[in-house]
């Protein structure tokens, strides 16, 4: 079935994920580019009441189930078709993203194990042919963060204790999602962006 | 921790569930009556987004994590907060429902042991203490659905075929609950509220 390549980016706040793309849609101009969880009208609905929700704390059990109801629709509607026909289709964030946030994050170690089989059923055959995890300190991540005036969500006002999670969850789970790179994303954009291409290449 | 009584009511459309709790009110003025997906603000917007969706089908995978997501705040919200003072809780719907619907209904079996484990993960150690099923054929149930000029959701829409498979799922997995009662609800509404009463007080 699966016949395009599945490209993923993820990275926690401010490791520079969005300038990364914008520099592959100029390589890759027939590539689908693709966000999470707004890929889909669907998710676009979820994304705005979860990462808007300001009444109260959502739980992180719900937050998985709900990531996970919007990754159902970006699957079928976004990442399928387009790989069926043969195409590449990059993502900024996929199921990694909740393992990293929701299990690690959190603090809830109990839930990886549900994550993990709730990732398989959702994400069946079609595993990302690569994900680039962009690392950075979450020190550095967060002082960029803070230098935008806009695109801030709910999770970039979370501590750097919980943004210091986060990337343990990523360096620890990466593996799980097969083939993968770690790039030191502390460098300059062009130098990142170098790297970025390397491990495209080494996949082609 | 659990300390109050929590009783569930299931059935499918039109099987008198809202009428047979209405008349457990007046006998019950101090339990707390909540309706799922709807019985917390998070809840109430999913119902929304979930029940209301108009923009093509929603995927029964999604639906199930939609529910459970939903499920997870009730049960922080609602079912134990007042459970733990000792109080008794009457939901209207509860996990059997995604059971049903989401597996049989939408005919996933293979989403059944996904279905489990999240519902064992939601529910924790707060299972029912009665299940009651409200029991009609579809085509009954149908019937009284169509006379309401109000309430009709996404659901009653579906097929015949669709609710006679929910009520298989309903059978077939209620006893996976707890304590529970299949009554016949194709009867008066006085007949079907003495057998009401009469399991409520086989567990008082």
């Amino acid at each position: 079935m699966k016949k395009g390549t599945f490209i993923v980016f993820e990275g926690g706040e401010g490791s520079g994920k969005d300038t990364q793309i914008e520099l592959l849609k100029k390589e890759l101009p027939d590539a689908v580019f693709t966000k999470e969880p707004g890929g889909t009208k669907f998710g676009l609905e979820m994304r705005r009441l979860l990462l808007e929700w300001k009444d109260g704390e959502i739980d992180p059990l719900a937050e998985l189930f709900f990531f996970s109801a919007a990754r159902v629709h970006f699957m079928k509607e976004v990442v399928r078709p387009a790989l069926a026909t043969g195409k590449t289709v990059v993502a900024n964030r996929f199921a990694l993203s909740t393992i990293a946030y929701q299990v690690y994050g959190r603090q809830r170690p109990d839930l990886l194990t549900l994550a993990q089989e709730v990732t398989k059923k959702v994400v069946g055959d079609e595993m990302p042919d690569m994900t680039i995890l962009l690392d950075i300190s979450p020190e550095e991540g967060i002082k960029r963060v803070e230098k935008r005036d806009d695109g801030k969500t709910r999770f970039d006002a979370e501590s750097l204790a919980f943004h210091a999670r986060v990337l343990e969850g990523y360096l620890k789970h990466i593996a799980d999602f097969g083939p993968h790179a770690v790039i030191d994303a502390s460098r300059s954009v062009e130098e990142v962006w170098e790297e970025v291409k390397k491990v495209l290449e080494s996949i082609r």
